[in-house]
């Protein structure tokens, strides 16, 4: 028997983690399947930086960043991310952005292995890892003489041969979902002599991340989507312990010295993950993120990321299950994994009909409609697609019903094709 | 005859940008004299802020990229600061820290001096300089095989030999407030076959700076100190535009890319300025830095630059004047240059019996009293600072009347020796 909307109503009734939506001002009418790109915004933001801004900026000034703490923000808001991605207080620290912490982690990868083994000169990442994450690592292979190997998803584990100095992976790829196995891949990795450096922006507050457990060896990942931090927050970065004391990333700024404001001319870079730093952090992002990744915490006394992680699997398998019922037969075919173990936190289709497929003006039609997922385009004779992501905090069952059922109705009624909905720019 | 605070209140009554001190959220019973280090917070933007979280962020969600223009922030109020600079529009941009972005434009010096004059491997600067900046050199110095070469303020035209690859310096010196002759350092260095690297923290917005006048090449500069950006705000960069099409930058993110969304595997450079960007823009950071700058911009028909200069010097004189007369005999001598073209806007002072000469006491002795300055701790053998930033956009003659009297009653009633303003960690 076909899935009713009462049987969403349902399961939302049934739904422990429902209430953490409260944590969040969401539009009214809208459904919001993009928080792989842009979190919403939590309800404690916009007071928590207005104090910021009028108390500890205004009224405090310079003061604060002694009295309000201001210093302490990298580290304070690091050892929360720490606690949704397997890491331990005082391993992890909030700065600059994700392409930035990369570069610092992969330069930092890439000379631990000249010591180690000069002979390895390859960094080996999946052809359709997100661009950023390729154009860092080309930057760093020619300036360091090494190559970038990029290959296929499925044959990664092949592709680690003696050459390979650092496998560079997103733990889940932006456009198709795909979730790679960490632990395995960072075991068979070390057994080939590799190092691994994973980029967690789509999977950080969405799918558990065990970084101790799996071995990994550094880590960066992005504040504005799943931490819900707020459009371009800052990042993270993560060092496995062993690695710390032992290489200096190549941005020496100031806030990863020793001690910063004895103003010395010599660089001395700090004992731990501080050493990552560089620049004055910027307070009033930070903050933000602060409020953003304390949504997430909020769900550790329900659960934690395994509870968030049971739901987002039983809504992006809903929006199949409802898809696959309301809209066969307008040539859709699925690009994310049918197995849980391989998918992320998000859903994504390609049509047929390649770039004329009409993806672009499908999700604006939807858009327009209040269902708010995004389009990535094709390249190199990948298909364009439509992308949906599935964010537990504050998606319900009803959620996925709705946006299916707009869909279907843009699909059925040919809506799509109106002028109105052609292609122009689109941000991630 | 002696100047008296009512001399001051005729001065402020004179004075036609008095006016422009509205803009800012100034604490009741402060003086405020650390804008040098975060300047004060405007009027205008807590409720800027307040509008891109609710409305941009909070109800536009991801389609504010492009509805509310958020992804052009960083050429928009990079135009804005390159008003304040003597660079046209489109030649700057707003992005990352000062640190971060001064690691772009090294990097990119150097690697232009190694196709031109292959044996000019020296980066020469200040020992004095801003230590970020000596720290970000000896990182790209190691890594690219050059040498970090520092001398004295006034040694530097003379260390300008055949092996100098580039002079990188900071413009206003932030311990002394020394002024460099922008124009005439980089028409010796250029003379001389090196090229230059200006970074403007402590300038933009508080000296004059003709960037294409002085036919500089490079240059960073700092949104929170006299840009009022916020603590932490974005940095700028600004490249000439002969330079810019030739060299690519090592941290090529997505956003400096020629087509960020068409998510192609191969980086390639946007062809302007834009190549100097890398991650997703700090969207929360940056508009609190356009309201900041927007408060300089509103100089413009008064004078702009020029008549803050003029106000600047006036403000410097009058301090000067003013401790001279009232602060005699308490083992006072100034670092801060007397002759006007060679200060930046800010005054400063040791004291005698060197790190026991009770800088840090005096400074906090007067926050106390709502005279809020700050120290900088001397190191291999240079004296601990007391430092005053005079920024004339929200400071009066009366604001120094009443700080000098401040440190009269400081010192000649020994109160900074009270254990309460003994020393303790320090933030610039």
């Amino acid at each position: 028997m076909p899935l009713t909307r009462d049987d969403c109503t349902a399961l939302d009734a049934a739904d422990a983690l429902a209430p953490l939506r409260e944590q969040f001002e969401l539009p009214d009418r809208v459904v919001y399947l993009d928080g792989n790109s842009l979190g919403a915004l939590p309800r404690a933001t916009a007071a928590r930086v207005q104090r910021a801004l009028r108390d500890e900026w205004g009224r405090g000034l310079i003061r604060s960043w002694n009295d309000a703490h201001w210093i302490d923000l990298p580290q304070r808001v690091g050892d929360k991310i720490a606690r949704l991605v397997g890491a331990a207080p005082g391993e992890l620290v909030v700065a600059d952005s994700t392409s930035v912490n990369l570069y610092k982690v992969l330069s930092a990868a890439l000379d631990l292995q000249r010591q180690r083994s000069p002979a390895r000169r390859v960094v080996l990442s999946e052809r359709s890892n997100f661009p950023t994450d390729l154009y860092i690592a080309q930057s760093l292979a020619r300036d360091k003489g090494c190559e970038l190997r990029l290959v296929e998803f499925d044959q990664l584990a092949g592709a680690l041969d003696e050459q390979v100095a650092v496998l560079m992976l997103t733990h889940v790829n932006y456009r198709t979902g795909q979730l790679h196995d960490m632990a395995a891949l960072t075991r068979h990795a070390h057994e080939r002599g590799a190092l691994t450096v994973w980029d967690l922006a789509h999977s950080a507050g969405a799918v558990p991340v065990d970084l101790n457990a799996a071995g990994a060896d550094f880590a960066v990942g992005c504040g504005y989507k799943y931490l819900n931090g707020g459009p371009g927050a800052p990042a993270f970065v993560w060092v496995h312990r062993q690695h710390v004391p032992h290489f200096q990333q190549p941005l020496s700024g100031w806030m990863g010295h020793a001690s910063p404001f004895q103003f010395s001319p010599e660089y001395r870079a700090a004992d731990g993950i501080a050493r990552y730093l560089c620049g004055t952090p910027p307070v009033l992002s930070m903050v933000a993120l602060e409020c953003g990744v304390d949504t997430l915490l909020a769900a550790e006394p329900l659960g934690g990321m395994a509870a968030l992680r049971a739901k987002s699997l039983a809504l992006t398998r809903l929006f199949r299950e409802l898809v696959d019922q309301r809209c066969a037969g307008h040539g859709l075919h699925w690009v994310s994994p049918h197995n849980d173990a391989l998918r992320g936190s998000q859903a994504c289709l390609t049509r047929d009909g390649g770039s004329d497929g009409g993806a672009y003006a499908i999700v604006q039609a939807l858009i327009e409609r209040g269902v708010i997922g995004d389009y990535r385009a094709g390249e190199s004779g990948s298909p364009d697609i439509l992308r949906f992501g599935f964010t537990p905090l504050y998606l319900c069952h009803v959620d996925v019903w709705d946006a299916v059922e707009q869909l279907h109705a843009v699909l059925d009624g040919d809506i799509w094709r109106d002028a109105r909905f052609s292609r122009r720019a689109a941000v991630t």
